[in-house]
């Protein structure tokens, strides 16, 4: 859930429902928030009721989400009148409609599936998600919902999960601004039929590798289709003095807005990269800092012992140019890596969120 | 000075020069930041021994300070060829050309001045700025420099600007990153004939008060004539637990892209306050917030208790368009208050930044 004070009534309803760590279905809906309104939990709520009445499954059993604008009165009618369309339209192959109806302003659908070999038993993990805007560490509006066929007990699931979102979705930043109702769940049905995990081991190893290849593509994807942008950034370190250190450094490169700027611009900028560590709150040995520009049109040096090295702005250029670029930082403080999630800002995040509202 | 961990040449050759408390004169030059470059602190010292040669000022008392791109060399010829020049311009009327050749980025020159008693005595202080993008907590690629003919220890200089600054300085954003090369800097020479104040005491509030009239005029200035701003944003946060809470959260507001792309919008996107409100790592009872918009077309209430109340949408927008608005968070957890100063987030923005060093 959202780290965020201030929560959408959806939030607040989802966690009484998975106190006891068990969900049947999830219903979504995008356009309003359902936040900061005095009925808000009371429309959540009734969203669970409607689930029960047309499927049998207990409103107590429900994940209930909510996404667009703050502040705005839900109806319920809507809901309520689409509710058996709904219900005849689930199915194993519908997961792209649902994929679609999430989306507010992202521009593509965004989902992933694996498959993956447990206890000789062919498992699946499968997720939809919706990013775009107000999507930063830790967390945004980012709906994730994750769903797989493994045994896995309720515990090591979420054990699973918390593990994971370290170095993936608390790791993508849009726009620095930590959304009121980010939720990700993965629910696991057992269906594949293996042993089921209930402690740490092998298995639980393997399954944790099958939810990073979902995760980690799908930051990816949330940082490429962030409001207005153009190009996905990667920002690595590595050499930094511990974990901690390399998320923070990591980061605070990716949340820059001078950085942001300057990727749309395809500007080899490095001294803000340097500016973004040095006001990072980690310690680092400054004088040690590399940086390289990373992508399919190939790789270039620009900073050595943070200080600038000549190179060929042409070159760089045409690296920055691509769709998807890698902002390269090494130390020599440590052993300790980390990788960020994120995206230029441009025009076009200034006019989508100039007029989001009205 | 800056916090940032990069630093800037000049901030480490000033600091060196100011450790004795005394300086008797300032070099600056913009366009180039010198800062990350090998050679960087041997030529912040070329331009301290350049004041000497062509002012008998000793070079231990020089404050140097340089603005501009990060990572290229700093050349000194310019600044060797042009200080006849410099020096045969100074006099008491001249601080105005100062001020345009420290403009980068910078519409608008910046300088106030004021006048006041102490011991019967008339005392000035005045003051000129350069800032506009990379203005952020603490403090950003800002240059104050503030004179004052009043006698002060300067001990209690030092006292009185560490206490404004928290109010003032630190409380100015533009885009959320934090420069290398920040200095603050006052000089006080005695010229006024007062008692030197060297202890708390009335005389001490009075400079205090003289201070804070210059600075948090600078800092509106400052975030009026951000980088591509077209609106002044002032956010007044009452109400809150402590001090350190009323800050966090007007800063918190201050530097969301969300609230600074709604106000560029003009929209009333009040729910973003909230949002940022909520993430600003304050302990708030969020059902007890309210939210006013401010300007001089008059005043607006758009949520109480924590939830939207009817507004007129037409007189929202008619507040929201002027040059400068007012943001008024009000809270129910206690008496502390602050105020945070900042701008619009535009296309301007995106453009200056997108394209600076090239």
């Amino acid at each position: 859930y959202t780290s965020n004070l201030v929560k959408g009534a959806p939030i607040t309803v989802t966690k009484q429902n998975l106190s006891d760590g068990k969900a049947q279905a999830i219903i979504v809906n995008s356009g309003n928030a359902n936040t900061c309104n005095s009925d808000g939990i009371e429309v959540a709520r009734q969203m669970c009721t409607l689930v029960e009445k047309y499927t049998g499954i207990p409103a107590s059993d429900v994940v209930v989400a909510s996404t667009g604008v703050i502040g705005q009165k839900l109806s319920i009618e809507p809901i309520r009148n689409g509710m058996q369309t709904l219900v005849d339209g689930l199915g194993y192959n519908n997961s792209d409609d649902a994929n679609e109806a999430i989306m507010t302003t992202d521009l593509k659908k965004k989902s992933v599936a694996v498959t993956f070999t447990l206890d000789g038993k062919e498992c699946h993990i499968g997720g939809i998600a919706k990013g775009s805007g107000m999507i930063h560490p830790n967390l945004a509006t980012m709906l994730v919902f994750i769903t797989t066929d493994a045994a896995i007990s309720s515990e090591m699931l979420e054990k699973a999960l918390r593990e994971d979102v370290k170095d993936t979705f608390n790791m993508t930043s849009i726009d620095g601004d930590t959304s009121t109702n980010d939720t990700l769940c993965v629910l696991a049905n057992g269906l594949a039929g293996n042993r089921e995990i209930i402690v740490e081991g092998e298995d639980f190893e393997i399954f944790k590798q099958a939810l990073r290849a979902i995760t980690e593509k799908m930051c990816r994807m949330i940082a490429a289709d962030g409001e207005g942008a153009t190009r996905m950034m990667e920002v690595r370190v590595s050499g930094a003095a511990d974990e901690d250190s390399a998320r923070k450094i990591a980061k605070s490169i990716a949340c820059s807005s001078l950085v942001k700027t300057a990727v749309f611009g395809a500007d080899a900028n490095w001294g803000r990269v340097l500016c973004a560590l040095g006001y990072s709150g980690a310690q680092v040995d400054v004088g040690a800092v590399g940086v390289d520009f990373i992508s399919e049109k190939g790789e270039i040096a620009v900073c050595r012992d943070g200080s600038g090295v000549e190179f060929s702005e042409e070159k760089a250029k045409e690296i920055l140019l691509e769709d998807s670029i890698i902002i390269n930082v090494t130390l020599r403080d440590g052993n300790a890596s980390a990788k960020a999630f994120g995206c230029d800002l441009t025009y076009d995040y200034v006019k989508i969120n100039g007029d989001y509202r009205t």
